[in-house]
């Protein structure tokens, strides 16, 4: 029997230096899990060397599934079939949901242009390009989720990604449909850190690929970790979280409401309240302990709520700001007067929700934006997954004769500064008259 | 007493499938160092634990320099007073580079822009905007080039860093001057494991960033691996490579002049001939050996060519751009009939340089786009360091309540689907008739 929901513990900073607690929720960050890490790399080694076979046997062994090198790979068709099989409410919502993401990521996309300069006789380009192949991994089981199928692989597909990749262990029908509604190439039913491995050295049957996105299991994000520089990753994924800050023209009942639909994700989310109005507090963990009374998951969000929630209260609206930016939430939600104004002023948030008719719940789905958002204050140096995902550049330079003499004295200096003898005659050896060969 | 250099050892592709020695030059990635990774470890732990005594500890122990807390820092005066000391024609230099890579860079910034939609009842956005705080890394000694920190921080404070750190052991007065010319805000006398830790979790004296940036040694290098996901990082460095495509129409001592000028870098760098033209490798071969007699770095260089150079030869122009992103190289040089042609049809290359008016060492120093480049392969995943590095995207929501009610069935449907009540129940509770206190 869980312990019942007592309402959240309350910090408050108005009259003191921020509380130990408050400084360590913002400190916040998953460290490396030293099992999971030791596991992933025996198992990245294993798959390096052996190929197929060690994935048939780690799938075996950490997941009791029989598959052959001939039953890795789903064929696309099997994800169209599930589509077609589709409950008709369901489809119609998953289609609504891709429908929204793929046009806000094709404004996106139309962002990411090449930039330079290209005058006659000097070319300078920061060329804009798809990645050839990524993977994308879904989780299998009960964190299987087909909202995120789309919210990773529709930004891949919509910059041209020539192949995008799915990963999914015992995939779902509706995790098939929403892959066959994102455009995904190919999927395999592959999971763990073996399916990392797979993807980042390929193997007889797994293409290699140059970048993995998507979150999973600690032995996932392990093997992420491991493999990043070989390939690229996105940002390394922890629990969830919310911050929903809220003044006096907050409703209890949606600051309540939405605190618990991020705190049934997981027992290790984070739901935490920041407010300017302190008499909101004991109206919202009121408002919990009826919402949580007949919800499904109550004892996941409780124990959440409990263990990593928290009601912060500052004084002044600027502080609201502040202490937002401090903890640089994956999810922000601005239930306050002008909250437009207010998310002006917030720099450190993977996605800020702005007003009462925007919950979270939205962006999981239908909004646009990606749900992949940066965890445990990566919303410090990380985006949202977007395109930019998907792309990379290339400088291009060319430059004529008289644009190279025009630095040839600078480069020349430097080089030698530097000691690289080599680089200034590379460049001396260029402004001698020409050779005939050198046309 | 060095081995002389004999000729490059020729790769021949056009009969056979690739030689198992190229799928090895194409497949090169730098493993993790298991000494340096370990090292670095212990000295996170120890800067995380103890602070700057642990700084002061480990610069006396590894790099045999007192340091105080007091003097981890300098102040930036005295990289101001290294500029005006200057020698002037050193100084004139430093300035084209600086002018050139800035300007280049301001053209880059003015492509990241905010995308997405403002309509009324719905705005949706991915707001662009700098990251707080970022270090450059610039090793000391013989390895500080003045000119990388020109172009790691130079597109910092383009894009608008507030605040830019170097760090750098044993700064060289060039380097000292190079940061003012760049606009670096702080500068920090520390090194290795140890200031990536330093800024990593932040010490007493020395403030935590949100991203590292610049190559170092193993260690370093181990480092950067290690906090990642704590800050950010820009791709691992491995040594410098440069792959020179040529066909009958390139001149061989322009070819031998640009696999030297990489060559001499490091005995780890990679100098490789592409060419569709067999006769241009004993011209290159003699050029080599040539150019190499009277080089101040002749053994450094010979090393680099005798253990990663090699001569490909390939049987078309097709086969050269296939082969050229097959190897993925840091740099990419086109001495080619139409070389720009060919630059469109390459996708996997850190810089591009076309045609033989723009040798490598124009882009080292003074063309503008970032001379710090993926290497290692990283060119399939990894884009050149420019101002993308320094900005991050913040996802903006703001639906007004007809856009809520038109997906509120697609997003229910989809939470119930996903198991997740409480993301339902937080939607259909704001479309119910409004309560007073939800203004």
């Amino acid at each position: 029997m869980p312990e019942p929901f007592t309402g959240l513990p309350v910090l408050d900073l108005r009259h003191a230096a921020p509380p130990a607690r408050w400084r360590q929720l913002c400190e916040r960050s998953f460290g490396l899990d030293g099992e999971a890490d030791q596991s992933a790399r025996a198992i990245i080694a294993q798959v390096r060397n052996e190929g197929d076979p060690a994935i048939i046997e780690l799938t075996q062994r950490f997941e009791q599934r029989s598959l052959t090198a001939d039953t890795f790979e789903l064929p696309t068709a099997r994800a169209a079939e599930a589509l077609t099989q589709l409950d008709p409410d369901l489809r119609r919502a998953l289609e609504q949901a891709a429908a929204r993401v793929r046009s806000f990521h094709e404004l996106q996309a139309r962002a990411l242009v090449t930039s330079g300069r290209d005058t006659p006789g000097e070319q300078l380009q920061s060329r804009v390009a798809p990645l050839a192949r990524v993977a994308v991994y879904a989780p299998g089981g009960t964190a299987a989720y087909p909202s995120s199928v789309l919210h990773a692989a529709i930004p891949a597909k919509v910059v041209g990604v020539d192949e995008v990749v799915l990963l999914t262990p015992r995939p779902s029908e509706v995790v098939l449909a929403a892959a066959a509604l994102a455009g995904v190439d190919r999927i395999f039913q592959l999971g763990g850190a073996q399916a990392i491995a797979a993807v980042a050295f390929g193997t007889a049957t797994v293409p290699r690929v140059d970048k993995i996105v998507g979150p999973g299991n600690a032995y996932v994000t392990a093997a992420k970790r491991l493999v990043f520089g070989r390939v690229d990753i996105d940002s390394i994924a922890g629990p969830s979280e919310i911050l929903v800050v809220a003044d006096h023209t907050a409703d209890p009942e949606l600051v309540a409401a939405d605190l618990i639909s991020q705190a049934e994700h997981d027992v290790l989310a984070s739901p935490v309240l920041l407010t300017s109005d302190p008499a909101l507090v004991d109206a919202v963990s009121a408002a919990l302990h009826r919402q949580l009374d007949d919800l499904p998951r109550r004892e996941i969000a409780t124990a959440a709520l409990r263990d990593q929630g928290a009601a912060v209260v500052v004084g002044s609206r600027r502080a609201l700001a502040e202490q937002a930016d401090a903890y640089a939430p994956e999810h922000l939600e601005l239930l306050v007067e002008d909250p437009a104004a207010l998310a002006a002023e917030i720099r450190r948030a993977g996605a800020i929700f702005v007003g009462p008719s925007t919950p979270e719940a939205a962006g999981d789905y239908t909004a646009g934006p990606s749900h992949v958002l940066p965890t445990a204050g990566g919303a410090r140096f990380s985006s949202p997954l977007g395109c930019w995902d998907f792309v990379r550049y290339t400088s291009v330079l060319a430059l004529g004769p008289a644009q190279l003499r025009e630095q040839a004295a600078a480069i020349t200096t430097l080089a030698r500064a530097e000691g690289l003898e080599g680089h200034a005659r590379a460049v001396e050896r260029r402004l001698k008259p020409r050779e005939p060969t050198n046309t």
